[in-house]
């Protein structure tokens, strides 16, 4: 069947053959589509933009994930902000010293659909110590004061509802709500085709927050395939070294050498974020 | 204008919108396109297969050069096969102790489509150490004993004549051409959608040469973006680090650091090879 789903940025598209819509609605925060494809298996359409595969995820929540879990010293709390799939409260699940799981997702259909179509996926979500809270993100950040270990910010592409996941406000309330020697990640796009945000999420969160570093990984799905990611800290320097009683974990694409070899960043990137740098350290 | 182009991998599918077809023709060998796009710029097309683009091309030619070249001891004279587009040529010219440059391409029809209207990409050629030689790069290799210190394989996709370029016979070839000491880099295509023949040249190079390596870079105009790349060395063991009077390089990808990140390979990976390195040391 020559039917095919194309994610396009402006001038640039991903496409893939559809074997099946497997799940099609509206929900009242967006367009939810489940699609089976040949290359990627089963995938999560949110407004037309793919969010994750069953193929390729593992590329992105591993990296979002266990950058920030192996370097914390005691993971006990963690949030995890949008991520409905579930793809990162399975990751987070696989360090047995985490104690609670808060899923702070604002559209519960997303949840559902998960839970129904994309089992690999979603597996952990019945998890005891996860607790699904059907919050709107931003909104959970601001009332809370020293409350989390670790917040990942598994957020949509900066449209519509989710730009507040990518303010300074946000990113305030989110270094508010870090326990002491607290980690924030998140993904903050593509170094290529979103420069500019890449730089600018960086110099949000070198003012918000204590430290900040970006890192990447290599998620074949999303456009161009290189894509960003931000670490943060409440405490400062922000340490990039695994903590001394890492154990080995189960997984497909993080490993502790691909972890350091996470931070090493391109001339192009690092150059740009060595302005943001000079600005804040106020040489700029 | 809503023309686009579109690079189709079974089942999944890279697409371009097109400002302007520059020129197309067939050669002798295949069909060449040149397009100028909205977010690639300038884009040279084999047989409806993206090759180059002026926006992005530095991830890759930097990665297949200057891994083997900094590497090298005292790189001399290096051969190119294939990359008539001339930006493997560029980044090689960027090394003064580099005396001679050969150009092993086999369609001079593509030299010339570069030279005309990929100047950024083509700007080396005129180099007084370039020599373009209109061969077949497998019967010129087949011919050569200890003539290069660096072989750089730029091959296209592994269909029609481009075949031989990832067959054993051609790897024992290259690895007798080379000096000793000599290295050998190549493109091996996408650990995700072409992951049995990234396994299986590395499996053709620890069989061909003394030792081999596999390492990565990300190159957005590429399926799936992440791209493996492959260091052959005729002598063992290969040292993947850098010579230590390596000097700085006018970069926008290569680094140092990211020279010896590219190395760390994900766990899925990584695994896939290391069943190879059993197999060749005949504990498989």
């Amino acid at each position: 069947m020559q039917v095919w789903f194309s994610d396009q940025t402006d001038g640039f598209c991903i496409s893939c053959r559809v074997k099946a819509v497997l799940h099609h609605e509206r929900s009242s925060y967006q367009e939810i589509c489940v699609l089976d494809t040949d290359v990627f298996g089963r995938m999560l359409v949110l407004d037309d933009v793919i969010q994750t595969t069953e193929r390729d995820e593992f590329t992105y929540h591993e990296m979002l994930v266990h950058v920030p879990l192996m370097i914390h010293p005691a993971p006990r709390r963690v949030a995890i902000i949008g991520g409905g799939d579930g793809g990162s409260v399975r990751e987070v699940a696989k360090h047995p010293e985490v104690g609670e799981i808060f899923l702070v997702e604002i559209d519960a259909r997303v949840v559902w659909a998960a839970r129904t179509f994309l089992p690999t996926i979603s597996c952990a979500l019945q998890d005891g110590r996860v607790k699904i809270l059907e919050e709107d993100g931003i909104a959970h950040m601001a009332t809370k004061r020293e409350e989390y270990d670790v917040i990942i910010v598994d957020a949509p592409d900066p449209v519509g509802a989710a730009v507040g996941l990518f303010s300074e406000e946000f990113y305030r309330s989110c270094c508010r709500a870090l326990r002491p020697g607290g980690l924030m990640s998140a993904q903050v796009e593509s170094p290529h085709f979103h420069r500019e945000l890449v730089v600018r999420m960086y110099r949000t969160a070198r003012r918000a927050f204590a430290d900040a570093a970006i890192y990447t990984s290599c998620v074949p799905s999303y456009p161009g395939g290189y894509w960003a990611f931000l670490l943060a800290s409440r405490n400062e320097p922000l340490s990039l070294d695994l903590r001394g009683d890492a154990k080995e974990l189960e997984t497909r694409y993080w490993t502790p050498e691909v972890h350091r070899a996470a931070f090493a960043l391109p001339r192009f990137l690092q150059e740009a974020l060595e302005v943001v740098d000079r600005e804040v350290s106020g040489r700029g």
